[in-house]
């Protein structure tokens, strides 16, 4: 390769998520091609710099070299061409789909409405930063934007929790009441805002099943000592119950569970979680998914690079992740159906909680976030605002909706 | 007015839904300032033309006047400015904010993302037409678009009503399901494609009341002899019971059952239904809404129109009825639990029904389906792709979602 590639790159390498201990290291240049590495293990592929199949340089380099040649309208083809381009880094793997999918969605709109004036550039986890970076890589500017889920980062602020999905909490359609029509976007975005990033829901995968387990669990005494694969605040729900919650990227579950280095493990729901292969090893997939009801994605984007963008740029985004959050949820909700069929046919076994067993998890539930409340005003002040929502959801859904289905259901889907 | 009013009015009068009898009528010129006429009873505002408060000019007379003076740039202010202006004529006035909301987020999010060179301007039902002549508007091309319910057209072609809503059919999700990622867009696009129409799904309303009726419905003989206001493939199934069937616009139910006309009606849910004040005059609620677990809304646009708009026009239409969709159900959601509060309130009596009511229901669908497929090929070859879908959704559902929903309801909603 002969041409140097100028944008897009930042110094460091670029890891995807094959094993937990080594990454398949790649570069991706500002073209877009994707230049593939040595395989390395996780401590190499954190201080490694991207040297080969492509010539590359750092931010600092650059900006070294712009001032000091005449590069400068290489590196900034967005103004010599009067278009802005965005990188978008993804959280997500390009195997799931589902949830990948949000940020080739979200391009081909964005760059159809503005005539190629805007276009956005989605890399997968791994490729710029990985997956469980995102935010972190949004919020100093080293990707305009980036697709990603709330609860991946409660270490940081567990008050982005409300933002992903809680256990005995929120549908999307719950979701979207309160965010759109309750206080839910007024004070997610107080949140995001003092990170330094903006936030647009892109994505949400319904409800998620509860989790696959090597064995049947019978009573909340079987959580005792389990090591689970688990998201959010489900992890710390489950730990009220004596489960040691691990989270861990996509990619790396199934080499766990297969070596016993966990026990159980929850992703999604069966389109997802048969690709990643949980029934071979830990065959009871346990329902209801009252742990997430849903997963609300989020498109963050840099604040800074927000305030730049044009009206009718900002317009298209709210817009076109609208788009993506419909077509996500369609894509998962059409999917499941048949990837169940396919499990059970594999030889999965579906397992129906116990009351005992989800009246714990729920006592566990709000204790968890007194605890959290306890620790933080402005997780206290969104608890509160959150819990009044919901209890007017639960009761109208449960009296509705949910009931109206239910109803149907018990005539139909026998 | 001194000004002339030239653009975006048809000979012929504009009528709201006040009463049954009468019309509140006014006209709304091109430039969007509306003029409030005489009341008017029925048969006069159908022969009537526009001639108070503005100097107005029809269709033929402008094109002749346009032919014989200096008027032809103000006519076409469109070409003049390089400018695209649609107008949208909705089946829903401005009273009901839910649905007729979806048309002018629609026209904030074009105007936006065109930098105010693509306008739609939306009209309420009657403005332009009756809210139940939005289809015939739109593939005659007295608009260029219209924000309607596919239901209202199955006197047309019954096909319509798998794009809107069926009785023991699909949810919202399962919907944008089949629309996306099964059959369905192809499906309904052959069903309006052969009327001159692009259908977009632009709103929904999620699931709906029963309805009102002024007895509490005990068994399937109590609906023999009711007259009920009931919209779609409800009204089919109810008249297999003995009930006799009205389509009336939103404005003229109250009248109607106040006097005695009608026994029943059927709106959407609290929050609408409260605004229209049935509690007043049939204080019976029944629930489950299983006559209508969604009602999805389509952006009807003249086929023409639509090919002639540019690419990224068209990705902004699509994008915006998304981010309405989402908004719109939103709506409901969030609104609908605050008015049921208000509704028992005021003396509201929620009825839940019976098992064999709605066997009875259920029975009395699948037959008037299967009759309707006996009349019609295009109908039974959706019918067939339709029930296959739904077969696999509401399985899905009954084991996933709408569990896990009802497991935590059991526990939150108390």
């Amino acid at each position: 390769m002969s041409v140097w590639c100028f944008t897009g790159i930042v110094a460091g390498s670029f890891s995807g998520p094959p094993s937990p201990t080594h990454n398949l290291c790649y570069a991706v240049c500002g073209k877009g091609c994707r230049h593939q590495l040595k395989t390395r293990t996780l401590a190499q592929s954190r201080r490694v710099a991207v040297r080969e199949d492509c010539m590359t340089i750092s931010r600092r380099n650059f900006a070294r070299l712009a001032a000091t040649s005449g590069a400068v309208a290489v590196a900034s083809p967005a103004i010599a061409q009067g278009a802005i381009k965005w990188r978008l880094a993804s959280s997500f793997p390009k195997s799931i789909e589902g949830l990948w999918g949000a940020g080739p969605t979200l391009a081909k709109y964005v760059n159809e409405m503005s005539d190629g004036k805007f276009t956005v550039h989605p890399f997968a986890a791994g490729e710029i930063v990985p997956g469980l970076q995102v935010l972190d890589a949004v919020a100093n500017g080293t990707v305009e934007c980036g697709h990603s889920y709330g609860g991946y980062y409660i270490g940081k602020n567990p008050t982005l929790i409300f933002d992903g999905s809680l256990p005995f909490g929120l549908t999307p359609r719950q979701h979207n009441a309160w965010y759109l029509y309750g206080d839910g976007k007024k004070l997610m975005d107080e949140v995001y805002d003092g990170m330094g990033v903006v936030s647009i829901p892109i994505g949400n995968t319904g409800g998620q099943t509860f989790g696959w387990f090597r064995k049947e669990l019978k009573s909340p005494a079987d959580f005792n000592g389990i090591k689970m694969r688990v998201a959010g605040f489900g992890g710390k729900v489950l730990s009220k119950l004596g489960v040691v919650p691990q989270q861990i990227a996509a990619g790396d579950i199934y080499p766990a569970l297969e070596k016993g280095t966990i026990d159980a493990a929850e992703w999604v729901g069966p389109y997802d979680d048969e690709k990643l292969g949980f029934h071979k090893v830990a065959k009871y997939m346990h329902l209801p998914g009252v742990l997430e009801l849903e997963a609300n994605n989020g498109l963050y984007i840099n604040k800074a690079k927000w305030a730049e963008l044009p009206v009718a740029y900002q317009a298209m985004l709210r817009a076109a992740c609208a788009y993506a959050l419909m077509e996500m949820l369609a894509g998962y909700d059409a999917r499941n159906p048949k990837a169940l069929n396919r499990l059970v046919a594999a030889g999965a076994q579906l397992v129906v909680l116990s009351p005992d067993i989800l009246k714990a998890l729920r006592t566990a539930l709000e204790q968890v976030l007194d605890e959290e409340a306890a620790k933080s005003e402005q997780f206290k002040r969104v608890l509160e605002n959150w819990r009044a929502f919901r209890a007017e959801q639960h009761r109208w859904f449960w009296i509705a909706d949910a009931r109206a289905e239910m109803s149907v259901y018990a005539l139909t889907a026998q």
